[in-house]
């Protein structure tokens, strides 16, 4: 797996790099970010820009998770989140909402955004809140500047409630456990590191499965 | 004691009646706010038209004692705060920030204005922040909104710090020894039903006393 923070890829990983990994035997490479700004399309062109060959399925992004998570439950989104990543949730029923997704939103973390969704909590019986993330702060250009979790604390303290995370990964112990162990769900997906083996584990029980998070657009699955 | 909410004083709350809890024998009266988004000259205005026959000298609300704090400690304030509350913070030094105020602030909740405190805040080698409250939300005409709470529950978060919450008040038990239950530090007003024998009361010691909250200025109290 290869995380990288958008506008700080190293200029040493190049391509070539990038090639020498995928080639490697039985080694798959996957580009994994916490990203939640742009568009998964906008992801690819950015790392197209830098030279990678690199396909959109092997992005993996929580955008495509959450819209997952929100088919397979039938919920509808009020949407806190910034306005260049908007067009990721196009295919996703937001009408008569009954849940809030925030993710880093930037300068749309207004105060009367920020009542929208609160109000909206508010008023559902069982609010649900998805956080497409819950890190602190960011470096941005030179300056330090607040991420999704200190709005999803407040959102949190507000409501009296706790905003559901889950982690989507390959790894059944690290990714899936390791979620597990911190609080969270863990989903694993069936891609990379996945064998079948995994679904009998010894020590560690995912909370579900999927095929393939980046393409899975059915409602089969309802693990998330 | 005689709290309320601005704009939404019960209409049978007669100053009649205020005269009447005044004139009883022993009985003083305070009005006790935690309005923070105006000044108190303004507080003393809307009680004045009220019909309330009452001194700024008898409203305590949360400004004045933070400002106390401030001076006592020698803290100069970052403010995020409503506009119409600034004026009384006009005595108070504001250059050169060493940690930051926050209240109700309403609209001044921005993305920006948070991330400027936010970004003092993480310079700092012992940040401090203020918080004139924890509320979660209040009832703005027909909606309920955002309070200071969540605000300072992200700051929190970002920071990996605790606001400071002091109680002022003249119950050395319900007031002071109530704060202190709820881990804030609670300081004795000696007004009201203060009593020197509260001094050394046998279950709760005050974290400091002053002598009137109100008209306190001086910078030789070292309690707050």
């Amino acid at each position: 797996m290869f995380a990288w923070a958008m506008s700080t890829l190293p200029p040493n990983v190049s391509n070539a790099f990038f090639l020498v990994l995928k080639a490697c035997a039985g080694l798959q490479v996957r580009f994994c970010t916490n990203e939640t700004t742009i568009t998964r399309k906008q992801l690819l062109a950015e790392l197209t820009g830098f030279g990678f060959d690199v396909q959109e399925s092997e992005i993996f992004s929580p955008i495509p998770a959450v819209c997952q998570i929100l088919q397979n439950r039938g919920l509808r989104p009020h949407l806190l989140v910034a306005n260049a990543c908007m067009p990721d949730f196009a295919d996703v029923d937001q009408t008569n909402p009954n849940c809030v997704v925030i993710a880093d939103a930037e300068s749309n973390f207004s105060y009367e955004n920020l009542n929208k969704a609160f109000q909206l909590l508010m008023s559902l019986e069982k609010p649900v809140l998805f956080s497409l993330g819950k890190g602190k702060y960011y470096k941005h250009g030179t300056e330090l500047v607040l991420d999704a979790g200190p709005f999803m604390k407040g959102l949190e303290y507000a409501c009296d409630i706790t905003a559901e995370c889950v982690m989507v990964g390959d790894d059944i112990v690290g990714d899936v456990g390791g979620a597990q162990g911190a609080g969270m769900r863990g989903v694993q997906v069936r891609t990379g590191k996945y064998r079948s083996k995994d679904d009998s584990h010894p020590t560690v029980q995912a909370d579900g499965r999927v095929d393939n998070l980046a393409q899975a657009k059915s409602k089969r699955s309802n693990v998330l």
